[in-house]
């Protein structure tokens, strides 16, 4: 189990040769057609006319739809470690960096990084019945992501914030469906109070087996 | 808000005409292709193809490709009714009904009562990011399916057997987020302790805000 850690998107812009740039851009596009309208839709002749290039083109840089396809994933990975994760590394351990990271992902889900919301959450839905190295790669992402969220926890344990009695699988589980049902809930029903709803489910489980000084409601009664 | 009604689920199959009975195979067969492949997947050739019949045959009964669909997600909505909702009714009012309609729902996503896992969870994928009838049609199904779980609540509170206090439209989001991770970690990872996992989530919530005799856990200590 490993922390996904923020180098894997480093500041890529200012060292990319002009071709790395193109491709960089032909991503971003990809990215944001296959979070709308689905990875199995991001055909190279709609990217292309979507960018305003020649097919030739851009199979000069994928050579087939699947290369494209894993491509796009790994893009899409790039932007989510860089929208979630380094906000959520600035705020010192403990505590704090988990709820952070919770509050990242919100923002990360309601302000649509992603034009039609998470891409994982989509990709998950369209490919969870279609096997094979798409598929693949869309599982290993949400394992690394469900794992990093595992490490906060543990890390916020051997901070001495969570209790140690508290199974960090199922808590980070419980997170990650709350992540889940508020994505749903605002593609689905234009509903912004799912993200308050899911952040307010995450506090009172953190709370409830938080120990420690600095309990996030620590100046409000607890009211059970 | 109002409950759905098990009788929108009657016993069918011994009053059907013979046209109607056709009618419901045809449908059975498009639920099943369409929670593995898709809504969208649901050509009338595609259904003609799974089914030998037709496709003059096929449009007889549904005229366009949307008809298709709409019938599908109708009858969708009451395979789903059937499974999760009948058994549940038996039970009598309280906490041991909200929660028997929980375990309804997961064994229903555990079953594959649809092929694909949950019928309504990958058509809010699908199609979130499509207006039209079909998305209008998804999302009333989704609607009336949070009032059913939010009625359940309510239910129960009248029963004395959950806090007053507690919000019910939160505490169905809670629920609702924590079957929708069930069924993605299933589908997605083949994970089926992710029913176990979502089922003690559920219960431990409940219990949290549980009140009168007969808690679920009275047996055990209390451990917060």
């Amino acid at each position: 189990m490993r922390e996904i850690k923020s180098k894997s998107a480093p500041a890529i812009s200012v060292r990319l040769t002009a071709g790395q740039r193109t491709q960089q851009s032909i991503l971003d596009a990809a990215v944001d057609l296959a979070s709308t309208d689905g990875l199995d839709g991001l055909s190279i002749g709609r990217l292309a006319t979507e960018l305003g290039m020649s097919k030739s083109g851009l199979f000069a840089h994928f050579g087939s739809k699947q290369d494209l396809q894993l491509a796009t994933i790994e893009a899409a990975r790039q932007r989510f470690v860089r929208v979630i994760f380094e906000p959520a590394l600035k705020i010192p351990r403990g505590r704090r960096r988990l709820l952070g990271l919770c509050r990242s992902w919100m923002e990360y889900a309601e302000n649509e990084t992603f034009r039609g919301g998470c891409f994982f959450v989509a990709a998950s839905a369209e490919f969870d019945g279609k096997p094979g190295r798409v598929r693949d790669a869309i599982a290993a992402n949400m394992r690394e992501w469900l794992n990093s969220l595992e490490v906060a926890i543990i890390k916020t344990q051997q901070e001495g914030e969570i209790s140690p009695a508290e199974d960090a699988t199922q808590l980070a589980f419980e997170i990650n469906a709350l992540f889940m049902a508020a994505n749903w809930s605002y593609q689905l029903h234009h509903d912004r109070t799912a993200f308050s709803r899911a952040m307010k489910g995450i506090e009172r489980r953190v709370e409830a087996v938080s120990i420690g000084k600095g309990s996030i409601r620590s100046s409000r009664k607890r009211t059970r």
